[in-house]
């Protein structure tokens, strides 16, 4: 059944931006009424239309009206010109639709460095607009998309006191956080009520546990962004006065967000294996955070995931330099898919190298991680390195 | 010209560790009255050969006699048992040649995990004390290679007071801060008597310039060391008492130290460019230091200069998240080969796409950042990331 969130339209267009005849500018509307909420990129050389972006939903509370998206050029590292196109964009589209140009948040995502062709996205703005329609998502997902190979798409209903509540998001990366081809951008709508600072925190916390917990190769794009919009329409409202409702709908945020994240992983540049590091048994949240990173970041973990090679001894020097004090090597546990490879500091006696390899065979592995001394967590998604990770990032811009 | 040491002998044996039929087993001999410094791994899993060289190192203030090295097998990851090893060679070693067994400091290379054949490595020692001889370097520095695909062998002559001082040191390791696999071991000695507090300083800082500003690709091994010895055959007196006799001998030190160190990028795994990465006009040495390693470990960089691809915005990404507080990106210049790529946040308006793909053909690159804030800089040594990485990488263990 086709995704449909009430209260938000969505329409593409090509301006000519991307080089092939594809689709390069998707415009998404929110009913009036909608509000929003977001998080961008921590990147210091943070791209124009993220900066304008912000801005724009910080002066209106969030009351935001257009998601005006191109591919194929990041609009960064562009200097002050690359300011005006982005502020250019939103002033054209204002104008088109009679509205505020602060109500547009501007995203884009492609090549660092090249100057946006702000003339031809402004001349296909009104393709988008015609274009607009309630079912367009599919299209509007496919649009998105850069090095990705899939649309990365996703719904939930909850129901509230008999209503009918949808969320509903797509997303696109293919490297998170990222590279400057492969930025990460997410949008997702609910059709909900809610209130805007409510909405904050809500995104907030879905966001730290989903796209922020997935990493493909540490690196952290100029443009990345995650927004998400609550239309109102369906007349249902969240509120933090009942307790059970907002946890259902945090829920089918949360869940829906971390699809959408897995998504990504599974579509990771060159990627063959989607891989869970799941860190247990630290002092602190943040520690395990620091073993599950430095594994997931290790070339030379994720090269032996990529020979489905269980080489726990790589697994075992990087937990060793992740940095945790006193760490006590003979209490730590290695698991991969519930076998048990290491223990007390060396190979686990009932480990043997036919069962190991059986356990890096599947597609999907769990790393496992007991570090032996505390109650803390954490969960990190990440996958393997191929030759064909090297062989897109030699590639790209040829 | 053969490099010599006086008062340093080298022996190698086939002790059957490795799987071909190689020289694996390497014996220095330290003439009476030698002392010796290092410095060693920090990471959690240090391997039994490392604590138990420590340990020596530590009881005897560095009056060592022997270094003995293995390849084929780290002894990390091995428990107890890996222990019982690693202690059974020293004192073995000490028996054959009646030294006391903390004379001895062993180190170890090859795979992790793995039990190490101790009866075949102590069968070997008569042979490798037999072959003794101070004209050993050649054959010693290649049998301490793993992945590497050439040795690195350095030496330096002073002269003080009219007598000749000789530094010579060999080093191995294709990944620095590095696999199980390569880990870095490096060995170097003089035939002048320095005071083993200042040997341990001198070595601090030799290091700290060289092997610690190399990265191939960001893992630390659990074996890594690095080892000075002092013979005092020469009878030339190294003391902080005769500053300028003092300064010659710390500048051919780490030089020496430097070309072993610059050596091992050179033989990286799978690299194809030896990039220089300088950061200048940082507030602090610190905050260069953090520019520099996540530029020289973002995948993304790595495969743009593999594919010697002038890919500016995954320099200005890079630096953009290495989480500098409130840098001014504006200020921040970026050059390669002294063709200015990027200024104002943008590429430089002088900047032509030829002009930089003329900057990124040659083997030897220097990425040199200006971050406009500052007096302090730095500089690290890396390599890129190629097809051959992840081929060594996904197929070491098969």
């Amino acid at each position: 059944m086709a995704i449909r969130v009430p209260g938000v339209r969505l329409g593409v267009a090509q301006a000519g931006i991307k080089k092939s005849a594809k689709d390069d500018l998707i415009l998404i509307e929110l009913a009036p009424g909608s509000v929003v909420a977001g998080v961008f990129t921590q990147n210091a050389f943070c791209a124009a239309p993220v900066q304008l972006a912000r801005a724009h939903q910080a002066k209106t509370q969030g009351k935001i009206c257009y998601w005006l998206i191109n591919t194929g050029n990041a609009n960064a590292g562009t200097g002050e010109a690359g300011m005006l196109a982005a502020q250019r964009s939103c002033t054209e589209l204002a104008a088109l639709t009679e509205t505020d140009e602060t109500g547009v948040m501007p995203f884009s995502t492609g090549v660092i460095g090249e100057p946006l062709p702000i003339e031809r996205l402004c001349d296909a703005l009104p393709v988008a607009i015609e274009d607009l329609c309630e079912d367009g998502w599919e299209r509007a997902a496919a649009a998105i998309l850069t090095t990705d190979t899939r649309a990365k798409l996703a719904s939930r209903e909850i129901k509230v006191f008999g209503k009918t509540v949808t969320l509903a998001g797509m997303a696109k990366g293919a490297g998170m956080i990222c590279p400057n081809m492969a930025t990460m951008l997410a949008y997702v709508t609910t059709d909900a009520h809610v209130d805007v600072l409510l909405l904050q925190t809500l995104t907030q916390r879905a966001i730290d546990a989903s796209f922020n917990r997935i990493t493909v190769d540490g690196d952290t794009s100029t443009n990345d962004a995650a927004v998400v919009a609550a239309t109102g329409v369906a007349a249902v409202e969240i509120t933090a006065n009942n307790a059970d409702v907002l946890a259902d709908f945090e829920t089918a945020l949360t869940d829906l967000c971390l699809e959408l994240a897995q998504g990504i992983v599974r579509d990771g540049e060159g990627a063959t294996k989607f891989v869970e590091v799941a860190i247990d048994g630290g002092k602190t949240a943040e520690e395990c955070d620091r073993v599950a990173y430095t594994i997931a970041h290790s070339p030379l973990v994720k090269t032996a995931l990529f020979a489905s090679d269980p080489n726990w001894g790589r697994l075992l020097a990087a937990i060793g330099r992740a940095g945790l004090s006193e760490l006590d090597v003979e209490k730590v546990t290695i698991r991969i898919n519930d076998v048990l490879i290491a223990e007390g500091g060396a190979r686990a006696a009932s480990y043997t190298e036919e069962a190991g390899v059986a356990a890096m065979a599947p597609t999907d592995l769990r790393v496992q991680i007991d570090l032996g001394r505390g109650a803390a967590s954490s969960v990190v998604w990440t996958t393997d390195f191929s030759y064909d990770y090297v062989k897109i990032n030699a590639e790209y811009r040829t």
